[in-house]
């Protein structure tokens, strides 16, 4: 027998399929908290095996969490509660630039492009405490995970896992696998997370 | 002349081109601001044409701007600072959750999966409030963009864009264009943006 009729009958369900309006409900009831690095564009997704219509995707400046009632939470009890997502991932990467923040250069640049010292000053007077740079992105994700395992809008029997994704060669690596209360996979980071 | 050297010559540059380390600087020099939308993940990129390497992204529900000194604001002062971007794409979409947000049934759901009732009031006296919720997705798109434009921590020489995209069929809209001091595009909408 030929495939013909296969062929057919694949066609209409991808027909069908891809006419589908998608739903703004995740179908795996995911939501995924990561960095907006541009390497991660167009590569996170395919190197985790998401498609289209699969997770929610929240994404900042090195997947930092500086103020707990802030947007990423909103945005999470939003996924969570509006939404219905089940699983939370916080996905960090190596060689994170909220790693190697300088300040002193970043008030420099600010300023050479018409930035007015005073509403720096006047806003920020800690500059790199208010961008939230850290040391290690490894204990930042532990430090998230935990700083969300803790959030009382976040129900207890929602797991949330802790990644490390490599930006070069997309591997991805546990951290901590929030299925089971003391899923911690990896020894914890030699240096602590902190905010200089 | 066969194709032979052109084979050779396209497969060494391409190798090179593949192996070559991408930087943290975005080749476009650009950063997005959108939303968390399951249906634009794997979708709003390649309706774009961004590949991996082109833009930083920022994303969270609905691509609102709630606290003018929190973390969205961060993470473009970090991409424009810290990454050298040079222009802000703010995308909204269609059928956007956020401009459907039902207060009650949320805190109905919340209390249902095991967040405590008072931590619910303690946190967030307004719920709807607090999460950002909207009425006209393109009016917020607007009110971003005029928040941004009026931060002085983003120089004036940036250029802020505004955009609508269709999440089913992949339509980008222009609404804001920032290249010229008054590039509105679009009528405004006749309901103005504003928080319930």
């Amino acid at each position: 027998m030929g495939v013909l009729h296969e062929v057919l009958e694949h066609n209409s369900h991808w027909v069908a399929e891809r006419n589908r309006p998608l739903s703004k409900k995740s179908s795996k009831r995911v939501v995924i908290f990561t960095c907006m690095d541009t390497r991660l564009v167009d590569f996170l997704e395919p190197a985790l095996g998401l498609k289209r219509g699969d997770a929610q995707m929240i994404k900042n400046a090195g997947a930092t969490l500086v103020d707990p009632g802030g947007g990423v939470v909103r945005s999470l009890v939003v996924a969570i509660h509006g939404l219905g997502c089940e699983e939370v991932f916080v996905i960090g990467h190596t060689d994170c630039g909220m790693g190697q923040i300088d300040e002193e250069a970043m008030r420099r640049t600010m300023i050479e492009r018409g930035v007015p010292s005073e509403a720096i000053e006047a806003l920020h007077p800690s500059l790199h405490e208010w961008i939230g740079g850290f040391y290690n992105p490894s204990a930042n994700v532990e430090r998230v995970v935990g700083l969300l395992r803790t959030n009382a809008l976040i129900p207890a029997n929602v797991p949330i896992h802790g990644m490390m994704f490599d930006p070069a060669s997309g591997q991805l690596k546990l951290l901590v696998e929030g299925y089971t209360p003391a899923g911690r996979v990896s020894e914890p980071p030699i240096e602590a997370a902190r905010f200089r």
